[in-house]
């Protein structure tokens, strides 16, 4: 980079990262293990085994700091990586900020996020275990989309429920799930028992999240060849995603910054995780000193309101319990339009963090969130997908807040990814329909009163 | 580029070309000018000027080699260029080529397609001459999205007229423009007297691009600080283009390769333009010796089956006489969904060259155009939009050829957009319901029939 004008720094395919980094061993405290259901003893890697092929649950638990990652896996997130790390130039100016504002854009990957960094390895390690189909829930479809183009590359079958409320809403993530061969049914399905189960009650039933996961779940544990995928949450996962952080600290040191604010949104935590773990890396090193901070969606307040003990991971209680922040499995967030933010609980690792006091956290209302979205997109091109949104609205907070004290911070996130399939959402903002939800805490109360008891 | 691996080739922002390409003065003979609508005398910058600010009319009857790209263009540019160049090795294994398969991805750009390449000068050179609003009109809504955002970029007004077909079945490239500030009518509408004429006919009336056409102009002539803006067709639209083939070219060279084949899809004319420009003058001066191939759809086949006379561009015959392939201004296509590629004309710039013998043409049907993508989308990654699929079968039937007589020739093609607001098309190919037309002589002959007759 010969000058100071530009305006996104680019690494070569030779400089993508190799290794991906697993922050664990490096905490000060290890996390607490995840319970087997019925037990409540931690649970081990044979109780993993029919969801997951060996080699991800080895990389669930281990004590490894770098994990290489496969020949045949680089060759694939080549296909985008290393993704562009952008100075938002024409954003700052809008603010009239002396803040510099860097972005981390992963909408360049196939499906038009971050998720296939980790889709990619799943289908990759399920491939090389002899899987022959991988099933997976997914809820507006960001997830199924990512898994299905990386199923397509290991030439693996690839299965997927789609809450069925969105199934009918938004059916053009069915059409690109069903572009890269996969299969999509509404759930709940006619293939499944307790799909069936549900259908016979309510013939138009909406379906949820929690619903697509126990009949994923259903189609993946009792066959040799098929197991199952997860998108987020899982120690695993969020490691895959570190590739994100490891070529920002790449880029920004290419322009000789540091970061004094990142901020990232959180749904699961595999887009923060995967931003900020290689950055906590260095702030434990005592090589940086930023401020590290977690966005979440103020209808689904997971680290600023929900409670910090052992809950189920999806709706029905079938899956092994996860101490992590939590506003209650049965939780039924209202229909805010980042979909990939709705989610009762929170990535272990990164509630973990969070209770150690290593990151902060913050809840925005969409109407802020869409607002600086319509700044970005008019300042910078990019129109963001609706996470995102809350990572933008957070990062304009602190270029103003520069702005009132002067301060030149270098802000860092991440844009996970695209609108074009959520411009339904934006049509609804430029309407005014869009409004803030002021969560009740009876709401969270009620939920969190399903939550198990157990010691620890 | 240290080893042979790459599966793109990166520019970096100081790479970026800095001068279009004029093709015109390198042309064996030059092209024939337009004509007055009225008088059928050559058209003169005056009878541009209602329409366009004069340092556009300079571009387009220029016969400079290169002009400089301004700065404050440029800025704007590198929000996403320079783009990639892909090097299709998925592609080229699925078909079992030797042939070697290399891609430039005009996807990147915030409308995602190749326009923002002019939309952005043109709106630069508007604001530039104090013009305060510019107008145009759609179809899909590729290249009013892209004026939307350059017009953000320059902060003047950008008004639309959308075909109300379109406006109405597709409402979120009408959202995506509304997001850059754009104001977007569904075209007649209650805006403009031919408007409010053809409503009162019929209240639904589906509209057309040559109505939208009429509409659009009929805002921007009378007045001192609005004007017009086109986004395929005109001289200088397709120079502001050849930063595609430019970059192309630049990075073809990075990995030592020069291109035995290009193949461009063809509609108004500038996206193989701006590919194939660079490369014509690359082989007009004797340093590579490439086919050069334009491939348009089989149910608006313009080269392979039109006239090659004077005609009018838009539907109305309003503009200037323009000597070009047509297949007669009142020529409808089917609804193929290749909107981009439903254009009765071709780019005179275009015609003329293929009239020289410098380019061939083909026309590919719809069904062939979508099995392709679907080999493109599995293997790459990237869903294309409906347009450049014709470009990808093109280069798939050239790599099968390879396979067959064993050369081992390079292919070079552009994917001059995503397909990520086209879903709906996939899912009627995905569900057999895209055919072929088979394009009869008799509607041809009769659109022609309209065609003036014009001495030269």
């Amino acid at each position: 980079m010969a000058n100071d004008d530009y305006h996104k720094i680019l690494l070569d395919e030779s400089e993508i990262p190799t290794q991906w980094y697993n922050i664990v061993p490096d905490l000060p405290e290890p996390p607490p293990p995840a319970l087997h259901p019925g037990t409540h003893e931690p649970a081990g890697p044979d109780d993993f085994a029919p969801l997951f092929p060996m080699e991800l649950i080895m990389q669930e638990v281990s004590q490894e700091r770098y994990i290489d990652i496969p020949g045949e896996v680089l060759d694939v997130l080549k296909l985008w990586r290393p993704s562009p790390l952008f100075r938002a130039r024409r954003l700052e100016k809008l603010l009239d900020t002396p803040a510099k504002i860097f972005y981390k854009y992963e909408g360049v990957s196939p499906a038009g996020s971050h998720k296939p960094n980790t889709s990619v390895p799943q289908a990759y390690y399920n491939a090389k275990a002899g899987v022959k189909k991988l099933t997976t829930e997914t809820g507006a479809g960001q997830w199924g989309s990512a898994l299905a183009f990386a199923c397509a590359q290991f030439d693996i079958e690839c299965e997927v429920w789609q809450v069925a409320a969105s199934y009918r809403q938004k059916p053009h993530r069915k059409t690109m799930m069903e572009i890269w061969g996969a299969t999509v049914h509404p759930s709940p399905s006619e293939v499944t028992d307790f799909g069936r189960e549900l259908l016979a009650q309510d013939a138009d039933h909406p379906g949820s999240l929690g619903i697509a996961i126990s009949e994923a779940v259903s189609q993946a544990a009792p066959y040799e060849d098929v197991r199952y995928a997860l998108g987020s949450v899982l120690n695993h996962v969020l490691m895959h995603q570190t590739i994100i952080g490891e070529e920002a600290l790449l880029q920004l040191a290419k322009v000789g910054e540091t970061p004094d604010v990142l901020v990232g949104c959180t749904g699961g935590g595999s887009n923060f995780g995967g931003l900020a773990f290689p950055f906590l890396r260095e702030k434990m090193a005592g090589k940086m000193n930023p401020t590290i901070r977690c966005v979440e969606p103020m209808a689904c307040p997971t680290l600023t309101k929900g409670e910090y003990r052992y809950d189920f991971g999806d709706t029905a209680g079938m899956t092994p319990l996860m101490k992590m922040h939590t506003l209650g499995h049965s939780f039924i967030p209202e229909p805010i339009h980042a979909g990939g933010l709705r989610y009762h609980g929170m990535a272990p690792l990164v509630s973990h963090i969070y209770e150690l006091g290593m990151v902060e956290a913050i809840s925005i209302g969409q109407e802020e969130c869409f607002a600086g979205a319509l700044q970005f997109a008019r300042a910078e091109g990019i129109v963001p997908a609706p996470e995102p949104t809350h990572a933008i609205a957070a990062a304009v907070r602190e270029a103003l807040a520069c702005k009132e004290s002067g301060e030149e911070k270098v802000i860092l996130t991440a844009l996970c990814g695209h609108g074009h399939l959520d411009l339904a959402s934006y049509e609804k903002y430029l309407a005014g329909e869009i409004k803030d939800f002021d969560l009740s805490e009876d709401a969270i109360s009620a939920a969190m009163a399903g939550v198990p008891t157990i010691a620890g």
